[in-house]
């Protein structure tokens, strides 16, 4: 097929060392995908181009033929600006073109329960649709779940490598909280904030989904080797690097959009001024997913970037589960949030839960002596037949205690209500 | 004067127990102002309609003159409904009109510096104005600076009494910082905060203004009586609530609209869930003042009201005096807030600063043993002459190091840079 368009009349250019015909896999739209998930770095855009104008296998054929010129390329594809870059582009990528074989890589995958996946299939996360032209061809999935439906509701918790004590914690609670509210956590698999995240989700029983930066095949980090088998054994482990891949800083940078895409929000657990992480914030507000970051102490480096993701994005300041989980249902419309008045101490002070003349006469009341209630009246400035229907009510709620008779309506001083439902 | 509207065909109603001729000080604006913000508490909204409805002065006639049902009530005023709370809020005054006398007490204040301040006074903050009907009479003012300018720019730091090390050790980096840079601190007086807020404020010489729930003559809590008296000598002690006035709950909950109203900004340093600092921060909100708050730990119940802010009221996330100044500039619109690009570490990482297809190729070099460029090439996904490209810029910057000869560009390995200028 790489023959294809040797009629053209512009003359057919062809770069000295690649080899047709093309194999016949490459006529297979499944393993041409998985063919330019080796062939192209993420974020190359001519290679993005060059499959939407003609489809993954055209646009492979072009690769395998190292034709620039015939009529196949389309529209915009044609215009000499396009073609010099198509040329610098091939250029690149030729490197890569000996021994391309994905049939092989995927076989070899199988034996450790992976395959590939892409649009179309069942188990294609369909928010990844969202990233466009950066929409990766297909993802090497690794793993025992359906990845599309086990991130249908997810949160990604992100985080330094370099992390404290402090958010390591955080990370577990916030992923023990969700994972038992049936989310999955979704991570990078790395030291730090994304160990503590998958760690806390499987401790529970619940799903975590780690997405690698290299072949789904390798551990990285080496030290992660027992963590990324067990999840990629019980949930799912996904890349769009094929296997082999080695994990490099270009990988990881845009390996982040892909959290960011794949998940329902985005939370920012630890992060310092400089982080990785905030690279997956950023994607995460471009691609409008719900933002997440949890604040620290404004005395710790490790928590700088999650306050910069505060202020410079505008994202959510989340404490706890709970409040994750409001960013995910105002993300699926399921439940509108609601700022929700919750007790947090059970203890009640004396005058909580007052308002309006309760509380001015609850604070006129003197705490030890009893007073009159036309000297209470005047501490209050309210009319004294207010003051009376107020202690009528105060008297009833524990608040005022009647303590000794005069001529006009008792004497009165401060009560002590007893522990009782939260207030409001 | 309090027999004016004697001549009206309604029928004069007169409550008994209140003794007409009103004093001579009862004619002078000044006065007037000063006798109402001893006999309605603040919130008190018959006396504000009253007063707008009518002015101070023939406001106050009513009260001691004691006709409800006189031609001097215009508008609205005259309505039945309005003719019954007027009569129900003249019943609640009257318990405070006897000894009303606002010119002895500005007297007795003047001995301690103080004055009464009135709107259209210099002295008068202009920002109070933005309260409406809620606007408090007068003000109470004691010490050597003119309260209006002092507040033209200005930040209230507020929090809880019930403060934490980390609390109190931010609300002295914060006061500090903006006291240095010549803008005024705002607070309560109180424990906590409020009183780490002052004292940094003084320490550094800059500008503090204490807004207190009582008299400006008295010490509330006692234990800050040196640093109210401090205050008031330096600076200035200010109140809505005449010399004598006890400080009570509803009191604070009013005063905190004032620190809100008086401010250019306003920051929530430290606070519980439920905490007083939150009052002011709703009020900050319903005002559209420039709110901030400082993050704390998740795990701290200390911070959790700051937290609260942050969510529920979409406060700025503030870390440390410049930021607040950010938002203070913002107000004044003196400076356009810009998210500022700040290396807050000295240590340069190996790639930082590279993007592009230099992040790539130095991603791609072996950290040891030099690699030839095609092998570069082929790890990075670049063409060779790119590669070749790129080399060039990072041996100049260091990140890349020639180690040896091959036939076709040399063989390449990391590069250490050294501590360089921030990047970007």
């Amino acid at each position: 097929m790489s023959a294809r368009g040797g009629d053209g009349g512009a003359g057919q250019q062809r770069l000295p060392g690649v080899s047709p015909p093309a194999p016949a896999w490459a006529g297979e739209e499944r393993w041409a995908r998985a063919a330019w998930s080796r062939l192209a770095e993420p974020g190359d855009a001519v290679a993005a181009a060059l499959r939407e104008a003609l489809g993954p296998v055209a646009a492979l054929d072009v690769v395998l033929g190292g034709a620039v010129d015939g009529p196949q390329l389309p529209g915009e594809a044609g215009t000499p600006r396009a073609r010099a870059a198509l040329r610098a582009a091939l250029e690149r990528w030729r490197p890569r073109v000996e021994g391309l074989d994905p049939r092989r890589d995927a076989d070899a995958l199988a034996r450790l329960g992976g395959r590939v996946v892409v649009p179309g299939d069942e188990e294609w996360p369909r928010r990844l649709d969202d990233l466009g032209d950066a929409c990766p061809p297909c993802l090497w999935v690794r793993g025992a779940g359906a990845l599309g439906p086990l991130v249908e509701r997810s949160v990604a918790l992100v985080g330094s490598r370099a992390s404290s004590a402090y958010g390591e914690h955080v990370a577990a609670e916030l992923a023990a909280g969700l994972a038992e509210r049936g989310v999955a956590v979704v991570s990078g698999g790395a030291f730090g904030i994304d160990a503590a995240a998958h760690r806390a989700a499987l401790a529970v029983g619940g799903v975590t989904v780690a997405v690698l930066a290299c072949g789904v095949d390798r551990a990285y980090p080496v030290a992660h080797e027992a963590l990324l088998s067990r999840i990629a054994a019980e949930h799912v482990v996904v890349a769009e690097q094929p296997p082999g891949a080695a994990p490099t800083r270009w990988r990881f940078l845009e390996r982040n959009r892909l959290i960011a895409a794949a998940s329902s929000a985005v939370v920012v657990v630890e992060a310092a001024w400089r982080s990785g992480a905030l690279s997956t914030a950023t994607r995460a507000a471009a691609l409008l997913r719900p933002l997440g970051a949890v604040p620290g102490p404004v005395t710790s480096s490790t928590s700088a970037g999650c306050h910069r993701v505060l202020r410079e994005l505008q994202a959510t300041c989340v404490t706890d589960a709970s409040e994750v989980l409001e960013l995910v249902d105002a993300a699926s419309g399921s439940v509108v949030p609601v700022p929700v008045e919750r007790a947090r101490s059970g203890r009640r002070r004396p005058l909580e839960g007052l308002e309006g003349d309760d509380l001015r006469v609850a604070d006129a009341l003197p705490v030890r002596r009893g007073a009159p209630v036309a000297s209470v009246a005047r501490a209050a400035g309210l009319a004294e037949r207010t003051v009376l229907a107020c202690l009528g009510r105060l008297s009833l709620s524990g608040h005022a205690e009647e303590v000794g008779a005069d001529e006009r309506g008792g004497l009165w001083r401060r009560g002590a209500p007893g522990p009782s439902a939260p207030a409001r």
